[in-house]
C-alpha cells in the first residue's frame, strides 16, 4: 500500500504553540503527587463578572441567527462606544467583530500583505504572531529589543534597517505580550514617523490596553497623523476575563482595509451571535468590569517584582503592562532549566511550570538564557512560585 | 500629503459575497412598501430548539476560560458519538473542532495545499470556497457540471482532465450547496478511485448530511480504501438550526492532517466555550432534533418542485437534499432578471430576491441563465415566491 498523500509543507513547517510544550510533562509530575504552579500561561484565574452570563441568558430570540458579517449593529455600537470614552476615534463602521483578537491578527495581516511580503515585528513577541504568519503566507522581519533596556524600542536607524522593499506593515503589541514593555508616547511617534516615511501600516495589537501600571497607555489611534495607516487589533479577552468568548475587533479609519476585513469576514459568514450580545453591557459601562482587573493585576506585578528581587543574578526590569515578564537567568539554557524544574525538581512536593523565552524570539538563538512568566496566581500561590524559582535556581547552579 | 498604503492584491481580489450583492436594492425596495421574498439566502428560519438555550443557561463555571485549542473533551465526544450513531468512524481524536465549517474549510485547504497547489471543485459550488482558496492561496480548478445530468459527476475522464501535478485535493460539498445534487454510492466511488490513482485527499463538505430526501447519503468515510486521504468537514449550524453558535470540525483518521489543524487550532487559541457545551445534547441525541428540521425540508422540497413544474421553460431536476437548487431560467442574463426582479417589478406590491448563479461559478460565462434558489421560506410564503416568479418570468419575456 502507498503513503497517503503529503501535507503541506507550511503545515509542517507550523510551531506547535511553545507555551503547551512542557504542559504534558507537567501532567505527568502531577500524577506523582507535586503541586505544580503555572507560571507559563495566559488565562486568568479571575471568576468572569456574573453580569456577563446574566447578559447570555438573557438572549431571547427563536433562532442562534448568523450575525452580519461585520457583527450586530448593537454589538458594533457598544464597541465604538467603549473608543469613544478612551477618546479614540472608531465609528461602527470603522470596525469589524472579529472571532477574538486572533482571526483580526490574521485578517489584518491578510489586508495588507501579498504571500512573501514583510512586516517587522519587535522579537521578543507574541509566539502565535509566528503563526498568524505562516497562515498568511507573511515573512516577519525581527528587530531585537534588549532585556537591559527593559525591552523598549531601538532608535529610528535600527528599526529602519530591517525595512525591505516588500515591508508593509510594522506589527507591535503594547502593553507587550511577552515583556510587559508600555511603549511611551516618544517610541509610538518614532514608529508613526516611520511608518509615515516608508508608508507603512502599522498594526497596533492593544488587547492589554487597560493593563497599564505604570505610564499612561497610548494608542496609534492617538497619533493623527497616522490615521488612514493605523489598524487597531483588539479583543476582549483580557481586560473583561472573557477568554472563552472569543470576540475581538479589527478597528481602522482606512476605508479599504475595513472593506478588505469585512470581505474576509463575508468568507466566515459571522461571529458567534451570543457572545457579541453578551458583551454589550460590558462595552457599554467598562471601567466597572476593567478596574477591579487591573488593580488585581496591579497588586500582583507588585508582588512579582518584591519577589523577584530576592532572588539573586537574574536580570529583569518593573514590568508597566500586561500580566507578563521575561526574565533573564544565571543559566545557559532556559528550556533545560525548565525541563528539569518541572520533571525534577521540587521543595516540599512542589514546583514552577515556566515559558522558556526563546519561543518569543525568531532569531534563532536568541532569550536562550530568558523565560515569561505569565502572572495568574493568586497572592499567596505567587509568592511561593517565586520562592519556588529561587530555590531552584539555586539548587540547579550547585 | 501622499496616499496611505495600498491593501493587498489578495485582499482587492478577494470576492464580495454575491449572495449579499443585491441584498442592499432589497433593502431599499422594503423602504417603498414592496414585499420581498427572500430565496437569496441560507439562513434558515426556524426556530432554534429550546434545549440549545437550556443548555447555554446551564454553563456553570466560575469564568468563560479558553477551551483546550482541539475542543473541550466533552464536545469532542458528543462529535465522536454523532458520528458513531451514523457507522461513521471518527474518535474524539480524529476531530478537530472548529469555529463553524468555515474555519474548518481553511484549515483543511491549508493543511493539504501550499500557496499555488490546486484544489479541484465541482461547479457550481459554494461560492465561499473561492474566498477560502484565495485566503489560503489555493487555486481552486472547476470540472464544470451539467444542469441537464441534475449537476451529477461527469466521467472519470472528464474528472481526470482536469488533474496536474500541483493538484493536492478534490473538493466536495454532498449534499451539495448549491444544487441539492446527492453524489451517489457510484460517483463517490468514481472519485475515490481517482484519489487513489493520483493519490489526493478528498476533502468532503457534509454539513447538509441530513437533507437527503430521495437516496441513502453516503459519507466519504463510508469508503474504507480511502481512509488516509479522506477529511470530512462538517458544522453544526444547519442540521441543528443554529448558524449562530459557529461551531464545526474538521475529522479524519490521517493524523498529519489532524495534528496540522490542531497546530492551525492552537495559533486562535480556540472556539467559543459555551457553544461547544450547549451543543452536547443535540450530538447526544441527534434524531430527536434533525428529523424534524428534514422533514419540513422535505415538504418545502416538494412545494418547490411542484411550484417549478408550473413555470414555463425553465430547467431543473428533483433537488434530492440540502435546502437550494438551481434553475435554469429562459432569459439572457440572470444577474439583471434578477435585479429587475428585486428594483422594478412586483405584483400587489410583492417581489423576489434571487441569487444569480454565476458567482457560484468559477468559469467566466458559465451559469449566466442560471439562479439559485433557497427554499428557506414558510409554506405559504414558499408557493407565493413561485408564483412571484413564474409572473416575472412571464412579465420580462413579454
Amino acid at each position: 500500500m502507498k503513503n497517503p498523500p503529503a501535507i503541506s509543507s507550511r503545515a509542517k513547517n507550523l510551531q506547535a504553540s511553545p507555551l503547551r510544550k512542557l504542559a504534558a510533562a507537567a501532567e505527568t509530575r502531577k500524577k506523582t503527587g507535586v503541586k505544580v504552579y503555572h507560571l507559563n500561561i495566559g488565562q486568568p484565574d479571575l471568576p468572569t463578572h456574573p453580569d456577563v452570563m446574566t447578559a447570555v441568558r438573557k438572549f431571547n430570540e427563536p433562532t442562534i441567527a448568523y450575525a452580519p458579517s461585520n457583527g450586530l449593529a448593537p454589538a458594533l455600537q457598544a464597541w465604538s462606544s467603549y473608543y469613544k470614552k478612551l477618546q479614540i476615534d472608531l465609528k461602527p463602521e470603522d470596525i469589524v467583530i472579529t472571532t477574538g483578537g486572533s482571526e483580526g491578527i490574521i485578517f489584518a495581516l491578510e489586508a495588507v500583505c501579498d504571500a512573501n511580503d514583510e512586516v517587522i515585528v519587535f522579537e521578543p513577541f507574541y509566539t502565535n504572531y509566528n503563526s498568524f504568519a505562516s497562515l498568511a503566507g507573511v515573512t516577519l522581519k525581527p528587530v531585537t529589543l534588549d532585556i537591559k533596556d527593559g525591552f523598549h524600542l531601538p532608535s529610528e536607524r535600527d528599526i529602519v534597517k530591517a525595512i525591505s522593499k516588500k515591508t508593509k506593515a510594522i506589527l507591535i503589541c503594547n502593553p507587550s505580550n511577552p515583556t510587559g514593555t508600555i511603549f511611551s508616547k516618544a517610541e509610538l511617534a518614532r514608529l508613526v514617523k516611520i511608518a509615515r516615511r516608508y508608508n507603512l501600516f502599522i498594526l497596533s495589537d492593544e488587547v492589554y490596553r487597560e493593563f497599564a501600571f505604570e505610564n499612561k497607555h497610548y494608542s496609534i489611534m492617538d497619533f493623527p497623523a497616522i490615521r488612514q495607516q493605523a489598524v487597531v487589533l483588539d479583543s476582549a479577552s483580557k481586560r473583561f476575563n472573557v477568554c472563552g468568548a472569543r470576540i475581538g475587533i479589527v478597528g481602522s479609519k482606512n476605508k479599504d482595509v475595513i472593506a478588505s476585513v469585512l470581505k474576509m469576514g463575508m468568507a466566515r459568514l459571522s461571529v458567534a451571535t451570543i457572545e457579541q450580545l453578551a458583551l454589550i453591557p460590558l462595552l457599554t459601562n467598562p471601567k466597572k468590569y476593567t478596574s477591579p482587573i487591573t488593580k488585581e493585576f496591579k497588586k500582583r506585578r507588585d508582588i512579582v517584582y518584591t519577589g523577584l528581587k530576592k532572588i539573586p543574578n537574574i536580570t529583569f526590569s518593573k514590568p508597566e503592562g500586561a500580566f507578563y515578564i521575561i526574565i533573564g537567568l544565571p543559566i545557559d539554557d532556559a528550556d533545560r532549566f525548565a525541563s528539569w524544574m518541572i520533571n525534577q525538581f521540587h521543595n516540599n512536593k512542589e514546583t514552577v511550570l515556566l515559558a522558556p523565552a526563546a519561543g518569543f524570539y525568531a532569531t534563532p538563538g536568541k532569550g536562550k538564557r530568558e523565560v515569561r512568566l505569565a502572572y495568574m496566581l493568586k497572592e499567596k500561590d505567587l509568592k511561593r512560585s517565586l520562592e519556588l524559582l529561587r530555590l531552584a535556581l539555586a539548587e540547579y547552579n550547585s
